[in-house]
């Protein structure tokens, strides 16, 4: 596989175990199509499906678990905390390896145009494949949930869908549909139980306060280790990586006179996130995927067999 | 390929191209078998090839490599500054992925029978694969070179080969074979000209005068950047790594009151070395191979097609 587009759908189930593995099983249906980890969290009744796709497969894959959602989740029975308006509630297609942000938003959309014509669920685009800036924003075109929706939109103009007609599906209500990009969470765990410090070193780090641009933070305790956590969204690696990250942290725990105690990396993280911090601490001046031996190995196996 | 070992055959010819694409084209004719680089040294008039291949395969393409040597290079007529006794002179074995020590000495022995009896060429065995303590140590077995062998092989004892008969190759001389581990050849560059600093650094870390174990070190001028260098080899970067090494050259360089320029790898790292060193700068508290991106999809593919 050369070319990769990630998909991360969020569904509204979380508490049926056998929901969640049909679910996969609609995505694995699709050759090509692999599941790299769920998660399901019961609380919130939702779950989150992370599969890879090359570009060509990708639509089929969404397509198909989004069909399955329709069919497994009914949105007039469904509560939990977490805001939705559907049974597949948000779709977003993430560019991985080889491929622009420009052709995932061409694949969302022809995902958006199935979804809405061969399953009849109305579809609004939201973040880079947003057709309309007030959708940009996902909780914006969310607000007020399954519920509203489905009094609003076939009524109220500024609801009407991007792709589809203005009534929600039954049961299945509407999907949101996006393209993002890769998001690194991250997490620096401070040796102190003092709440204001994390909350403080977030400000200071995150861009929305004139910290790092590409950093979105908030402070929290991690009441069962007596410890604080500043816990982190890198919505752009490539621009500030984990070591920009944790190295704003330690100057802002440095000058409160507080010390690190470790960090953490939520969900997955990418070989070069990895790479690039080592290169950083190491000072390595010849640092290139080039000089990594499984890399070289991997290359000479696709050069004899080309 | 699940299990690899590596081969690092160096030759007595460094000056023509051509030979040395000739021997890789011998190590490509074994199916599986897939070289990483080469290095070709005028001065020394000598050639290092690396190449991997399974356990199943790496006897052959040893032995058609050694062959092909044999065929190109001419002991009788070759001078350089590096001591040599063979067409192939040196062939190390070294344990890569999911293969024991023990296992590529018996590769090594393997390759070292066939290579007596098919291309009668006296061989001997080095390091892990000596048969006798005194030739263990590579320089040992080497001392006088060709010429030295050709007088003695036949008429002094302790010269006897470990496989074959007790005379050289008319041409291509005799063949060392060992196997050692993984090395990683890694430099610490020092912000000043002062090589005594250098060679003080290096006699501190290393392990020789009381430094890490598994650490050698020397001191050097890079007199085109008017800095000076502790060079080390990494014997065992699962016991020492990479950050390990950077980190003691720091502590003796900041109590001498000099500053780290840069590092730098020479030839390959694993990658397992680079996320070790990211591991422990960024106090990772749950770094495994799993929490990286591309081996979660690795592994769904290999899971998917099983």
């Amino acid at each position: 596989m050369e070319r990769i587009v990630e998909c991360v759908p969020n569904f509204s189930e979380g508490r049926r175990a056998e929901t969640v593995a049909q679910l996969v099983a609609a995505v694995e249906s699709v050759e090509e199509a692999f599941v790299l980890g769920t998660h399901r969290d019961a609380d919130h009744n939702r779950s989150v499906i992370t599969f890879v796709a090359p570009p060509e497969r990708v639509v089929e894959a969404a397509v198909r678990v989004v069909q399955r959602a329709a069919e497994l989740i009914d949105l007039r029975e469904h509560a939990g905390e977490h805001p939705r308006m559907g049974a597949c509630d948000v779709l977003p297609f993430i560019p991985l390896r080889d491929i622009t942000v420009e052709e995932c938003v061409r694949l969302a959309h022809e995902a958006g145009r199935r979804i809405a014509r061969e399953l009849s669920i109305p579809v609004y685009f939201y973040e880079s494949a947003a057709l309309r800036p007030e959708r940009v924003n996902l909780a914006d075109v969310r607000r007020g949930g399954f519920e509203l929706l489905r009094e609003q939109i076939g009524s109220v103009a500024e609801r009407a869908p991007d792709a589809g007609e203005a009534r929600v599906h039954e049961s299945a209500g509407a999907c949101i549909i996006g393209v993002r990009p890769l998001l690194i969470a991250y997490n620096v765990n401070l040796r102190t139980n003092d709440l204001a410090v994390a909350r403080r070193i977030a400000r200071a780090v995150r861009g929305r306060d004139g910290g790092l641009a590409k950093v979105k933070a908030l402070g929290f305790e991690l009441a069962g280790r007596g410890v604080v956590q500043v816990s982190m969204n890198l919505t752009a690696y490539e621009e500030t990586n984990i070591h920009e990250a944790f190295e704003a942290v330690r100057r802002e725990a440095d000058a409160l006179g507080v010390e690190i105690l470790s960090s953490e990396i939520v969900g997955l993280v990418p070989q070069a996130a990895l790479d690039r911090a080592a290169e950083h601490f190491l000072k390595l001046e010849n640092y290139s995927p080039d000089i990594v031996l499984e890399n070289r190995i991997a290359q000479a196996l696709a050069r004899k067999k080309a």
